[in-house]
């Protein structure tokens, strides 16, 4: 018997980028509900199965800080595509999306020039999720009046200079707890932003744009990408 | 017999911003959705009174086109104000939002130094909301690789310069039949957008950051805002 797949939805734009993923296996190794709302937005609704990959890579073994979310995201990718083939060997997945978001702060300030930031003279800091309400405060306060970004797709993001009984208002609102640089920007953590230079929504967990038009190049490229399995 | 109102979501963030509008009569005068998510995800849950302005402001008759949306914001805003005081005299609105967006295109290109732009040597056009498919598509050939921007609270949205495939298969889905420039940044017409520069949530429908840090200025600056009506 053969297993059919389709994580294309039906009101997907018809571009090569979507419609050659049609009847394929596409997975996301990912439990964020906000990554699979921007896949869903572009037109792909990917079954999900999250990582166990421990994300403890060691932040000082990277010469360049914006190599480790791309090898976090590669463990994370090679890590449910090699348990799914053991699960199941007869239908592996034709890909599988994996993402990394690190927030890093003091980063040299770049404007909208972020390759000339690419190799910036103080180290910068990655923020991890805050253990507890001081520590968000801590991450917001360093935050505050700074840009930060994010890669692979990178955007920084611009804070107000907020006042700290607004950080502190945030910081009660708890709901910087689960987010990597204790903020949410689609969610009241878009008051202490000001504006954003690059892709939103890579801000907000996925670079859904650079994603689909790279799967659309992949595709022009090369003339096999993800026939394999046909 | 007193109305009570009150507006602030529970969850909103206890700034003096959200707090100082509490138990005031605050209206939007907008029948967009997008608009009231916006301000919904800020914590402000205003009442809708959409204007029944026409919108029909002549655009040549603005020496710079930037104060087009001003001055139809601004008489959307009074003539909702006017309809409700006359309406119930007794019950006026203390704050009427209201708000227009622009689509401009052939503006000077101006990386972030957005201000550089502002009288950008060739006149930009206007795009209104398109009246039917070669209409759209016409505005997204217009727009494609090109950097647009909304104000007053102003963002650049930079566009792929996509195959005109991927732009046919945009106007087919229909999704911007229905938006100011022809796309939805929010929906499937991210997937024409490379990066904005500015307020995400401006490009959207309304600049919620610069509104409540503008309500939070304006609450410092003047004792009495906001306070007539108490």
């Amino acid at each position: 018997m053969t297993v059919t797949h389709n994580c294309v939805l039906p009101n997907a734009l018809r571009i090569p980028a979507l419609t050659k993923l049609a009847n394929k296996r596409i997975v996301l190794a990912s439990a964020s509900p906000r990554r699979l709302q921007i896949l869903r937005q572009f037109g792909l609704d990917p079954e999900i199965v999250p990582s166990k990959f421990a994300e403890d890579l060691p932040h000082d073994e990277f010469s360049n800080v914006y190599e480790y979310p791309v090898a976090t995201a590669t463990e994370k990718a090679v890590e449910v595509y090699v348990r799914m083939v053991e699960e199941n060997p007869d239908d592996p997945p034709s890909l599988v999306i994996a993402a990394d978001t690190v927030v890093l702060t003091k980063i040299a300030s770049a404007g909208s020039n972020i390759h000339d930031s690419l190799l910036p003279e103080v180290r910068p800091d990655i923020l991890e999720k805050p253990q507890d309400k001081g520590d968000n405060l801590r991450m917001l306060l360093e935050l505050n009046g700074y840009a930060i970004k994010s890669m692979d797709d990178r955007c920084i993001v611009h804070f107000h200079d907020s006042h700290i009984s607004i950080l502190e208002a945030y910081v009660d609102s708890e709901e910087g707890m689960d987010r990597a640089g204790g903020f949410a920007l689609q969610e009241r953590g878009a008051h202490l932003v000001s504006r954003v230079e690059g892709d939103f929504y890579n801000a907000v967990g996925f670079p859904g744009s650079a994603f689909f038009k790279w799967i659309g190049v992949l595709i022009n490229e090369e003339d096999d990408f993800m026939d394999f399995d046909i």
